[in-house]
């Protein structure tokens, strides 16, 4: 028998601002470099990809940003997420931990990434923007875009991995429903494409082309910019309304996390749920064990390199430091493609440096395992993404049974499985298995690093 | 820009009665006969299908039927179910129109199916029942049924229509993920599917075979019990919560609908909107329009016959009044998977034939021409079922607009369409068509009927 215990916010309670941690830490992140001069960027040269609004966001140091009353006003529609106390898979577990997890699937794109999605729209629109161009690996993100796009009558041109343009008919249909235009990515639209597509015509594309495809149109045209879904500092910001939501509910539930666990691909929804619980103990408040779960097939925060790197292909972005596998790493094709992107976003690379978090790797059939392990005890299906966190949150309350303590374990179920049943079939035929990448590859991919070629 | 505006009731207004139309209606509706004696069926003869408490549901007179509180905890997961006001496809349409929708798919599996599965698998758990069949079509309610087995630890053999079976992996993982046993059917494990194999080895299966061959494994084995996700009165009656909390928002909205819009495959997320305003009405209340949507490949209510007929194929089920297009007919396979049934609620099909609502059918294109157009509006991209309430919806109030006037029109969006994007596909593709039967097999069916030979 299930005792679900929901703590939901009035719509109230929807937080006001944003929460920037780069107010609070110790040491601002390394600033990203023009990758001709090497020198630091500053806002001008974000100007022909971002509106001057999100530029502001981008390098802003205030602790608390506000989040404009349209933003809020949609963000209704879902929000307050709920957050939920696990109590079915603690019985399962018979374990002495207390399990909370913040459900982001509420969204209408089913995860977190319409928080920064219709923030970013907003922006934009607001800028007077008329266009705006994106990639996207398996669609999460795409599809988020494509839906704050049609609320606000934009016009939204997707570059989507061709592998999965191909394979996975079904965000790319759920673009088009919300009317965005999306492109099998190297396309014949870019320059970076042609060429590409002139060198490999059978090149089945990858998170780092789209993302130079996308920027080139956005660069080259005057009413259209772009859109990043992870990684940057603003679209961490729009996230923290997460883990604001999440404090406010934790309040509720007269308790407090002594763990929160996150997937990482590129950090967004990790960031998500740290970041306000971070700035809290950065600030003096309680000390809260911080752990970032990535998939072994793309390890980036636990065997990539800490250094400057592009954040795409075609080394049209500037060079930020991060944790990164090299720019030409392709990861396996995991079924979590939301996580598989060869750097990290800055500010959780930074964290990470810092000694502040934890990194773990896992393998796909065991994140498989737990998540099928969730659904059976709470009844809801996460994505592979999420299935991640849905292991690292496992593994803390199985430690706590084996250690014989009750700690308070939170982590980000940053969205629902129901667009990834192949891969749940796949696991139920026993045809999923774990993926490994070839450790020569990496190698010759952190080699190419631009400051190890410095070097 | 949009305007969502949403009205959700707190936790604490959960409804704690299920509302039975029973005790409201003029007349009651014919009762259901037992084949070979023609006799009404006592709840003597529903005990090897049903336990005790649901049977006692299902001929209950009592207004107000208390909903365990076990089952509100459960439904406490996702609901109180958010009310919306469509403002952007009120201004898309640019119609005087309010329009309002109830929204089902925030539930874990997606459509309002839960709101009866949670509550069948409470009544079955607590009369000692180890196991319950069931069949399913497109996979709707046979994911519901496992989730809600999840949840209560209990066994679940769901029949599903070979060829979605073998045609829609999506539903059927999500099955397996909440540890549901799903079997092809017809199938080898009952008389009835081994005589159908013999005679026709390739029969791609029918909804009225499915439910053959799972009561006749819930008749025979007396730890199981069988469970239907629609037609019957008990889980129409699980169903009104959806009208009972909308009724509430629609007070919150400071509103009253003049049109309620939903879409009929057996009736129940039908019922569900509709019967707590009708009872208002019977009682005395405003006069309400209410309009059952059917797809034109499968019009019970538009082209069928008001006559007692079977609930399957194999002539296991009591014969019920209903709206019937005879249990030998096959509708074509349109995407709405699950409004393809031969027959209609009895007690809608009695509202009916009382001259209480309306009927109206769409083919398959026109429908999710509508939904598409929701989507871009409203951000919510509805099942195929859900289409046809949508599109029934939009042309009231494009009737509004024509004619000037500003009513309220309440739909319910009965599910989400993310298992679904399949059949958007083919619509970007222009591979969606309009289905439609053959007349003369219809006519054939028709005349099959029971009643029809006893004349």
């Amino acid at each position: 028998m299930t005792d679900t215990i929901k703590y939901l916010l009035p719509e109230t309670e929807i937080p006001n601002t944003w929460y920037n941690l780069m107010a609070d830490l110790p040491s601002p992140p390394p600033p990203p470099l023009h990758p001709g001069t090497k020198q630091p960027i500053g806002p001008d040269d974000l100007a022909p990809l971002f509106p001057q609004s999100l530029i502001m966001q981008e390098v802003a140091t205030d602790r608390e940003i506000e989040i404009p009353e349209p933003v809020r006003r949609i963000y209704r529609q879902w929000r307050p997420a709920p957050l939920y106390r696990a109590r079915n898979l603690e019985k399962t577990l018979d374990t002495p931990a207390r399990i909370y997890y913040k459900y982001e699937g509420v969204s209408p794109a089913g995860s977190h990434k319409p928080n920064t999605a219709v923030a970013q729209a907003f922006f934009n629109h607001d800028a007077g923007i008329r266009k705006i161009t994106t990639e996207t690996g398996a669609g999460q993100w795409g599809s988020s875009l494509a839906f704050a796009g049609a609320l606000f009558g934009m016009e939204i041109q997707v570059f989507m991995v061709k592998v999965s343009y191909q394979q996975k008919p079904y965000r790319r249909a759920l673009m088009e429903t919300y009317g965005a235009r999306c492109v099998a990515s190297p396309s014949s639209e870019t320059n970076v494409g042609r060429e590409i597509l002139a060198r490999t015509p059978d090149n089945s594309g990858s998170l780092g082309i789209a993302i130079s495809e996308a920027v080139e149109i956005a660069a080259t045209n005057d009413d259209t910019k772009y859109a990043l879904g992870s990684v940057l500092n603003h679209v961490l910001l729009h996230q923290t309304i997460v883990g604001k939501e999440a404090m406010k509910q934790m309040e509720m539930a007269d308790d407090y996390p002594d763990v929160i666990v996150g997937c990482t691909g590129g950090g967004s929804n990790f960031a998500g749920i740290v970041f306000p619980f971070l700035g809290e103990q950065l600030r003096g408040g309680k000390k809260v064990d911080i752990l970032a779960i990535e998939p072994a097939a793309c390890p980036s925060l636990t065997r990539g390199k800490y250094a400057y790197d592009f954040g795409d292909t075609g080394h049209l972005t500037p060079l930020v430091k991060m944790h990164t596998l090299g720019s030409t790493f392709i990861p396996p094709a995991v079924h979590a493609g939301g996580l598989r992107y060869h750097g990290m976003a800055p500010m959780v690379s930074h964290i990470k440096d810092l000694g502040l978090i934890d990194a773990r790797a896992y393998q796909q059939v065991e994140v498989f395992e737990a998540g099928v392990q969730f659904a059976r005890a709470e009844g809801i299906v996460p994505a592979p993404e999420a299935n991640h966190a849905v292991k690292g949150a496992i593994d803390e309350a199985l430690k706590c049974k084996q250690e014989g303590r009750s700690r308070s374990i939170l982590f980000n179920l940053c969205g629902h499985g129901h667009f990834d049943m192949q891969a749940y079939s796949d696991y139920f035929a026993g045809k999923l298995t774990d993926m490994s990448y070839d450790e020569s590859e990496l190698a010759m991919a952190l080699a190419g690093l631009p400051s190890a070629q410095a070097a």
